[in-house]
């Protein structure tokens, strides 16, 4: 078993860095605070004997050497950067579990034969530069490296420079690793495990994602003087469009779901009808011809709102990703290493995405997930217990170490 | 007649300060733009032989002295500040028009018996501290001066301090001036007189306003992870206050319209369900008892809106002015400043609120429209011609002469 409150003093310690407004983190990624919790993984890895790689993408590769370096690793991770109002959990549980498995392993004088490397991807959270799992979208060579180095924040900052400016750009090229099987713990981010009182998700599958970024451009004019018929409302459109996405998603609920969480209105002027909105609407299903319908009555439907409102659109992807089934043998090792620790546990899909749907398209890969409180999570109040941090990172530890063979 | 070139001249010479990105103007209140749109108008009212005042709200009063100077003046004025994506004639014409009305008298070397005082209001748009009509809403006695001095705007910078900061704060009592009469020159900002082909709009009343802004209180949440029925979106729930507003004012339209123009998202991250929306509620009519009803609507669809979602709101009403019936002699000098001029005109409701609103309640009042392009304002490609702009001057030169007697 894993050291639990090794594991728990290192989440508080990591959380101390960007910390939030109300108890939870602000460390988004390729900001200031990022680099600091970047440093402070570097110097635990360190203090670990583990080598530290970085590659072009601010990704982090701590190896433990394996009795045949030869052989291509064991990868364990996930990522440290945050929402702007995000949870303690959320990622840092994967790196930081990642970080004890190689701990517990040191405790206990245990050679593996394959390398382990402990993972940080880079921006996973796509809040500030879409898309999410950037890193490791990147690494899967499903992302161009050159192309999202150019994408910017709300404030004109492109990813690319701002990596630079925080100096994590590495000069490893991305994805020229071998990796054996990689393997991730997260918080569930949902209800499911809490409510069933279940220590253990095994991860079968993930859902499937849409990011469409809609600009609606009308004409700004005066809230007061303007006749109504003779308004061009970009405000009135993107609020038909957000109506729009939550009454598709509750058609296919409970297998798919829908909101717009980022909007910018211009001018946004309490007297000025707006002549631009822009937003992003999230869709997500386990099936991939769910999120297709979604997609094509989303599109239909902006088409008809914006034709009724005499106001343009644009659509653009900034993110998407397939439903993922992730691999057998990884997910029965997990599923095994719980049996094998006595953990209640069941299959589940995950909600989120996750670096770890990504790289399940160029190695064998399999998620642990264990409950979080009221299933919340993208809230800065997101909390675990250390017993259900430290039953997860049990099983990462064991399905780590059946993997990577003694 | 006044100089028409020189009144062009000037405005254009405004529009040079604070430009816009679009051809308009960025001039917003108790910015350093505005100080210093500030400055060229102190100078040209200089160079103009009047003499200024300043009073504790920042409004200016320049004063040409009457043949008795114990008779309250006759003031003419407007606002020099703009929207954030303003245009270069909404506010500025009316006070760069009461300057020409004086440099015209001087051309001419006539005394009045009453003095003049041409007067740029501070804070006229609301766009970045609410209310609109800020000052002339304090000289009229109908806000507190104290109160809207702790006023914020987005970045939470205080009004007052901020009218200190740039330099503008006066010492004089606000209130404490005699009016005779008061006369403002404004654009239509609808498109009533360019429609009808008409030269001069002779306001005979102006639309009442609310401004409620409304906190939408949800639960931050995983876009992804969080069970449909689980959600407590706060963008949701402004979406379908959006569209409530719309239906309501669509009800009532003609005679009323309604529209949010300001809106604000917390956390604003693509895959966080809105914890928090705070947005601003525009209503208005010319008639009180519309207001009333609709306000009382909207208040109920809020309630109703909120409660299948599960999120809690807060109302405060941040501006309101009740409809308003102009002086009928002060009327009754534009329209036959009009006739004897030989410009068409017609009788025409304000739909935007103005200083005037305001002044009206102290002392006698009226205002003079001229068209603009397409109706256009609160759009930095809001256009006047120079015919429009020297006519609607000329009827202001001749009503106030009228008013001050030769
Ligand atoms: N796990 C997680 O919150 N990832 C962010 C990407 C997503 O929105 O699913
Ligand atoms: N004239 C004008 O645009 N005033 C601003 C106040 C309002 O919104 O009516």
């Amino acid at each position: 078993r894993i050291n639990s409150d090794r594991l728990w003093d290192s989440l508080m310690e990591m959380a101390k860095i960007g910390p939030g407004i109300a108890g939870g983190n602000n460390r988004q990624t390729v900001t200031d605070e990022d680099g600091e919790g970047r440093h402070l993984f570097k110097r635990w890895c360190e203090a670990a004997g583990l080598e530290m790689g970085l590659d072009e993408m601010g990704t982090m590769f701590a190896r433990r050497e394996g009795t045949d370096p030869s052989l291509p690793p064991v990868y364990v991770g996930s990522h440290l950067d945050t929402q702007p109002t995000g949870g303690k959990y959320d990622g840092v549980l994967g790196v930081l579990g990642g970080l004890e498995v190689v701990r517990s392993l040191n405790d206990l004088g245990i050679k593996t034969r394959y390398p382990i490397v402990v993972t940080n991807w880079t921006n996973e959270e796509g809040s500030r530069f879409a898309p999410a799992m950037m890193a490791s979208g990147v690494f899967a060579g499903v992302l161009d490296q050159a192309d999202v180095y150019q994408h910017t924040d709300k404030n004109g900052k492109k990813f690319g420079e701002e990596l630079e400016r925080i100096g994590w750009k590495g000069t490893e090229k991305v994805g020229d690793r071998k990796i054996h099987a990689f393997f991730e713990l997260h918080i569930e981010q949902g209800p499911i495990l809490e409510d069933e009182d279940i220590d253990i998700g095994v991860v079968t599958h993930g859902q499937g994602l849409k990011w469409l970024q809609v600009t609606l451009t009308g004409k700004e004019a005066h809230t007061g003087s303007t006749p109504m018929p003779k308004r061009r409302n970009a405000g009135l459109g993107m609020a038909r469009v957000i109506e729009l996405v939550h009454e598709i998603a509750m058609d296919y609920q409970p297998d798919a779901v829908g909101a717009v969480g980022h909007m910018e209105v211009y001018p946004n002027s309490r007297n000025i009808i707006a002549g631009r909105t822009v937003f992003t609407i999230d869709i997500r299903s386990p099936e991939k011809e769910v999120l297709d319908a979604m997609d094509g009555r989303i599109r239909e439907g902006i088409d008809t709102i914006c034709d009724a409102l005499d106001i343009k659109y644009a659509i653009e992807q900034v993110g998407a990703f397939d439903p993922v089934t992730f691999d057998k043998g990884c997910v029965k090792a997990i599923r095994d290493a719980a049996d094998r620790l006595g953990y209640s546990h069941r299959n589940i899909v995950s909600g989120a995405g996750h670096d770890a749907c990504w790289i399940n398209r160029v190695a064998p890969t399999a998620m642990v997930m264990c409950p979080c409180v009221d299933g919340l999570s993208h809230n800065e109040a997101e909390e675990i217990t250390k017993e259900w941090a430290s039953a997860g990172a049990d099983v990462l530890f064991h399905a780590v170490v059946e993997t990577a063979v003694i």
